[in-house]
């Protein structure tokens, strides 16, 4: 199978094309295009191409998919922080450039599976007390914006045969390894894992704040599992919510302090962020997991391991 | 008030003209810019200035803007026929030009009221048996993708202040005057006035097919209502689905017989059509109307006023 991912020098987009290369992906992988604005790191594989692209520009995308495409992985984004204060460059980013990369597809590859990263940052307003598929989607980002529409074409094209294309909507993923980002939930990682590397972290939202979340380890399956499944399971709707857990950042702490300890929990301290208590505040945090479980997904048993988890994958790299 | 209404050539468009320059307008017109591809019917009225204009040209938004607005009906758009058979014009007409005219009202006129009219073909899918404003859009069609495109791009713009944008979702309108159209529901109109003026009509979907309707008048009162409303009721999501009534088509045909006898009622045959039978089955039928009406929004009474209604203000225009 000939693969691409975008965002590939990105944290999730790396694990994805490990996913891939590793001898047990459920996709076997003959050439692997990995590509980012900046040239993603090189590796030792010769099945692997690494290539640095802005996909914002005319000729990116036909210019990628010009040797063709089976699976096409499309991570790369503006994070949620950016686009809000540049709602431009984050339409550009996260709307146009999926729509060239979509068309590009249509022209050259309308076989190739295309799975489209979105995020439950498409919920907003007046929700339902636990989300499912048939909640309605209203944005209050411009990033959830660009997602929504993006969720929107990437169904049509799938609808009309154009690409066979699917979303998945990643929760929240926790702990993220590497520096904090620019998105408005970039704490939900920072409160674990500056503390695990002995750091101080302000948490900008109350303790009371419930994430939805998933472990990168989890989510990364998902995102591949979305590309093995038959075309047909997804019927009229080829947006799946995927599953998480939902836990306060309170509770997260206090699973931080079973894992590592009270000295460890004790370097988080809250200090209330206006504008970002804000939007979390009407970032759902209650799904309903069925329809994703249904259809083979995988979900995190609970936040301690998922802790554990970046302690044994993540910690030892970075120190 | 300086209004512009583009569409303005078609029928909804040229009666929200009507409406606008009646003495008993909500909205105070002083300046009335008409626009269409082909350019409007000239009206004796000093306000009025009538344009052809393809807004899918590349300068058409910003000269069509350019001396200001202080309202702005948006009803220019390529029916759902045309765009399920001709995806690109499609997006182009009711997407790309929607985003053009959305951009330049935020940088010529950001105070503006921007009326955006989609449609109920945004819905599809796995529904609940009743709509209601919490209802996910599942498009099954391009025309619906494009209209629930639109709906979260002017929603953005509304939340961010570039321009007050606002959606409604209109009802299949019936009965319209005129000739039949390409929009797949044409035939919700050609049932009543085509038998109303002697002609024989095939109904292209079973009687049990229920549809959800609004007579014209209802959703010109109702397009022009949207405007006068205070920006702040919309909350978080500024699209509002409008008010109708649920008749199955064998109700319609009954009503048509109440009101101009059996001889009228006895030119409507069924002839199922695989293709609009297929697609009309999957359109919903049944709303809650609560929020609407509590935003004071119109709603028709029964079917038999509406088909009473198109014989008193067209039947005889049209004769």
């Amino acid at each position: 199978m000939k693969v691409i991912v975008t965002g590939a020098a990105g944290f999730l987009g790396s694990r994805i094309a490990d996913a891939l290369l590793s001898e047990s992906s459920p996709i076997k992988v003959t050439d692997l295009i990995l590509t980012d604005v900046q040239a993603p790191q090189k590796r030792q594989d010769a099945r692997v191409v690494t290539l640095a692209l802005d996909l914002t520009s005319s000729s990116a995308a036909s210019h990628l998919i010009g040797s063709g495409c089976d699976v096409f992985f499309h991570l790369a984004a503006v994070v949620s922080g950016l686009s809000e204060a540049d709602f431009d460059f984050g339409m550009k980013a996260n709307l146009d450039a999926t729509r060239s990369l979509l068309e590009a597809l249509r022209k050259k590859s309308p076989t190739a599976i295309f799975i489209f990263t979105s995020s439950v940052g498409v919920f907003g307003g007046n929700l339902p007390p636990v989300i499912d598929d048939l909640t309605a989607v209203m944005p209050p980002t411009s990033y959830g914006t660009a997602k929504a529409m993006c969720e929107l074409l990437v169904n049509d094209y799938g609808r009309r045969g154009f690409v066979d294309g699917r979303s998945v909507r990643l929760p929240t993923v926790s702990v993220r390894p590497g520096a904090p980002n620019t998105a408005v939930t970039s704490f939900a990682s920072g409160i674990i894992r500056e503390p695990l590397n002995g750091i101080a972290s302000i948490c900008p939202v109350p303790p009371e704040q419930e994430m939805w979340l998933s472990s990168p380890n989890t989510v990364v399956r998902n995102i591949i599992h979305a590309a093995t499944l038959p075309n047909t399971v997804f019927g009229p709707w080829r947006t799946v919510n995927l599953p998480g857990i939902t836990v306060s950042v309170g509770a997260m702490v206090e699973a931080l302090k079973t894992v590592a300890g009270d000295k460890v929990a004790s370097l988080v301290s809250y200090k209330r962020d206006e504008r970002l208590a804000r939007i979390n505040a009407i970032v759902p945090s209650k799904f309903d997991n069925t329809h994703a479980l249904k259809l083979g997904f995988f979900v995190d048993s609970n936040y301690e391991d998922v802790i554990r988890m970046y302690i044994r994958d993540d910690l030892k790299k970075s120190k």
